[in-house]
């Protein structure tokens, strides 16, 4: 090794010890060459080789500072192979801790089941089913059934949409739209932007396909941050960029109209390609729809892949979704016919005929309704039981709140507790690569207001008191 | 470039442009040295750098052979990167095709839908939908429904085999299980044996994955080359053999119960992971189920991840699969959980009231009979009015026939005039990446028999006897 690799290395392991931390500027280039009687050249060079490999950022007018864990992990360098998916054992931890019965689910990514018309549905797809003929019955085929894809279609086409339904590939939930899109417009060793905090999927994905993330920070309030998000798109030549307009998760954020026109914009300037995720969409508690990046999508020049599913609206569990884009459609089905092949086909008949024969929107109306009741009952338990160095901001949809806990208090150790305790939560590391939300809890507020429920919040702040003053 | 390196390209060029075909025998070292004024170390050089980059292969006491397209397109150099994944259009072509109504599908991968229970199928689902819980519609989170994994695994241990409900993960399908499998046991650019001609799928999936591809051929009586394994083995670092047991497609060929021991034992030995595909095990026509390589597989030291489906024998489009693996287990859980999250809940938990409430076994009985004759029907049809030139073996299950063609002929152009005659057939290219059975056609035997398909099978006839008289 030569003498700017060997200090390259040095500083390497003092990051990875927290000698230096996140954040911390590191000592200038004359102080190091001072220290290690090296000239400024080679200092100069060993920091630009941390910086390539996502160490360090250098900083006009301030110096070089220790980058974030989670750019440290995902902005790889070239010259490396991607990263292999190493799989968040964590995660996979909290998604069983999901099917445990008897648990107060607090951390369910999904609404309270019980608010779902199960036996509509089940109709639905009895009716559909006598009435498939033995040739339907591969009519799943990419891109999905036709008659599915027509009535998802006019859905948006009523919202002022301009799209049809050859735009629309059907897919088993939204997740495998998303993973779809996304490696449909990518390349491994691609640049994409992603929020933070944001939805595991999403991280996931990026690793998996040995993509460099660049996270772009999410305002509780105010969604995404353009600012960051120009930066990104004009100092780095990046492919894509995965976000949720609506709701997200797990903060809540929506942007608004103006913010989804200048982020298309942006877009189209930059030519990156914004995988929108927006199944919560429905679960407005406004008086009408809010509307979707692809809005604002120009028809000739597409550059927004919508993402939808009914998994959290009419179906979890049915694995239902979808993935409007004309241009990446037919990519979009053959990446699909060698993954999975197809999606199921007495599903996809069942809801069409769900779809075609009840009222979606009457269901979606009493949702709204209920989850809206049922935020706000929780919005003042939690008021009531937590302790007051608890924030959290309160959005008007969804069923997410994202909890602030007091600095120092570490979710991951929540979790464990409450986990004890027959109580779920997500915790905030699962939202990041990072550690920046490790004080952060998610909760779900559409589950039924009951006695359990209340002693359950009662238990959460308890634990938040007694580890605070530990 | 150095003087071997130059001489390296001028070959590799040489081989590009047909001078050197597949098989061929490239000049000696001795001849080549004499040729270019180089010396023989030089020459050797050069092809052992054709070698590694899988341009050639040399022969113990034979020489330098050029090696097939199949290996040059797959055996990447561990010094370039990955091939990425090149869909195959004619693929995508194909798969379309088998959308269209009114045609006469030789080409079909799917039995005739006609043979299916759907009306009994559909009442399960009915039933099961109507007995589901709220708190169930969750039951298929990975490894999915518990009630259809002990049901699964009933038939298995009944067959002889020692398993248990949790060495099952339930998936979209066996090609979902087949991926997931192969992407569980390698990482991008290891080395994985498949057998050729195979199912496109697998090809494709090799590809997706970065991995590099040893070729071993499938001979239509005998299966699998059980020499050329070894040899596969023995000479490389082998990660995984994606292989069929029984009834493979397309040629129909069935592994004896001799050779499915000593695969498991060779693979046992290599310590190699067996990707076993016994999509088409429950469709024999002799007194008993086939056995599987995963019957040979120790319990201790497992070597076989064993997929399965109920696409072929009860219900495609149904989108239901299975790996039977206990070593890989949580890895393929986790892996499912990022990609498409589960398989869906209605379609699991009505197949499981199938299952235990309607006889499967009787409906396997009569989909066999009814194979077998329509097989028996078929081959002597094709018998009388195929020209003598074209020759197949008779598989002993499945609803397969793989036809070679006079040589010369080529299946796409008889796929594309056949088409033109609203028939569909599947070509020899399909199933192979080097070109090597481009004069073979697979055909459904499925199909019932009736004047149209008469009909057809003279169309086909005589657009041979054409097309070998030019």
């Amino acid at each position: 090794m030569s003498l700017y690799q060997q200090l390259a290395e040095l500083f390497k392991q003092q990051i990875q010890q927290n000698t230096w931390r996140s954040g911390e500027r590191i000592p200038s280039v004359r102080v190091t060459s001072r220290n290690h009687s090296l000239s400024a050249g080679t200092v100069l060079q060993a920091y630009q080789l941390l910086e390539s490999q996502g160490w360090i950022v250098a900083k006009p007018q301030s110096g070089y500072f220790v980058s974030s864990a989670l750019e440290r992990k995902l902005v790889a360098p070239k010259d490396e192979a991607p990263v292999r998916l190493s799989i968040n054992d964590v995660l996979f931890d909290f998604l069983n801790s999901q099917k445990n019965t008897g648990f107060v689910k607090f951390g369910s990514a999904f609404p309270d089941p019980n608010l779902f018309p199960l036996e509509l549905l089940n109709r639905s797809l009895a009716s559909a089913g006598r009435k498939m003929q033995p040739d339907g019955i591969l009519d799943n085929l990419p891109p999905g059934s036709e008659t599915l894809r027509r009535l998802i279609a006019q859905r948006y086409i009523q919202q002022g949409m301009n799209l049809t339904h050859h735009d629309i590939v059907l897919t088993s939930g939204a997740l495998e739209a998303l993973n779809l899109s996304l490696q449909a417009v990518t390349q491994p060793g691609d640049t994409v932007v992603v929020e933070v905090p944001t939805f595991y999927g999403a991280l996931q994905a990026v690793e998996r396909l040995g993509l460099k993330a660049i996270p772009i920070q999410v305002d509780v309030s105010l969604g995404l941050c353009i600012d960051q998000l120009e930066q990104a798109f004009s100092s780095h030549q990046v492919k894509a960029c995965w976000l949720m307009s609506n709701f997200q998760n797990p903060t809540g954020a929506s942007l608004s109209d103006v913010k989804k026109r200048q982020i298309v914009a942006l877009a189209q300037q930059y030519n990156v390609c914004l995988i929108e995720d927006d199944v919560y969409g429905e679960l407005y508690f406004s008086e009408t729809k809010p509307s979707s990046l692809k809005m604002y999508d120009s028809v000739e020049q597409e550059h927004v892949l919508h993402c939808g599913s009914l998994s959290k609206s009419l179906c979890p569990g049915f694995r239902l979704g979808w993935v409007v884009t004309k241009r990446h459609n037919q990519r979009i089905q053959k990446l699909q016919l060698l993954s999975t092949l197809s999606g199921s086909a007495p599903v996809q008949q069942g809801i069409a005929h769900y779809l075609q024969n009840d009222s979606y929107d009457n269901h979606l109306r009493k949702l709204r309704k209920t989850l809206m009741q049922r935020q706000k009952w929780m919005v003042n338990t939690l008021e009531m039981l937590l302790p007051k160095e608890v924030t959290f901001q309160v959005p008007n949809g969804g069923y997410f709140l994202w909890l602030k806990l007091p600095d120092g208090l570490s979710s991951r150790e929540v979790y464990q507790r409450l986990t004890e305790q027959n109580i779920t939560v997500a915790g905030g590391e699962l939202f990041s690569t990072s550690g920046s939300h490790e004080s952060y809890l998610r909760l779900n507020t559409s589950l039924a207001e009951k006695s359990q429920l209340v002693s359950a919040i009662k238990q959460i702040g308890e634990l938040i008191v007694e580890l605070s003053t530990v």
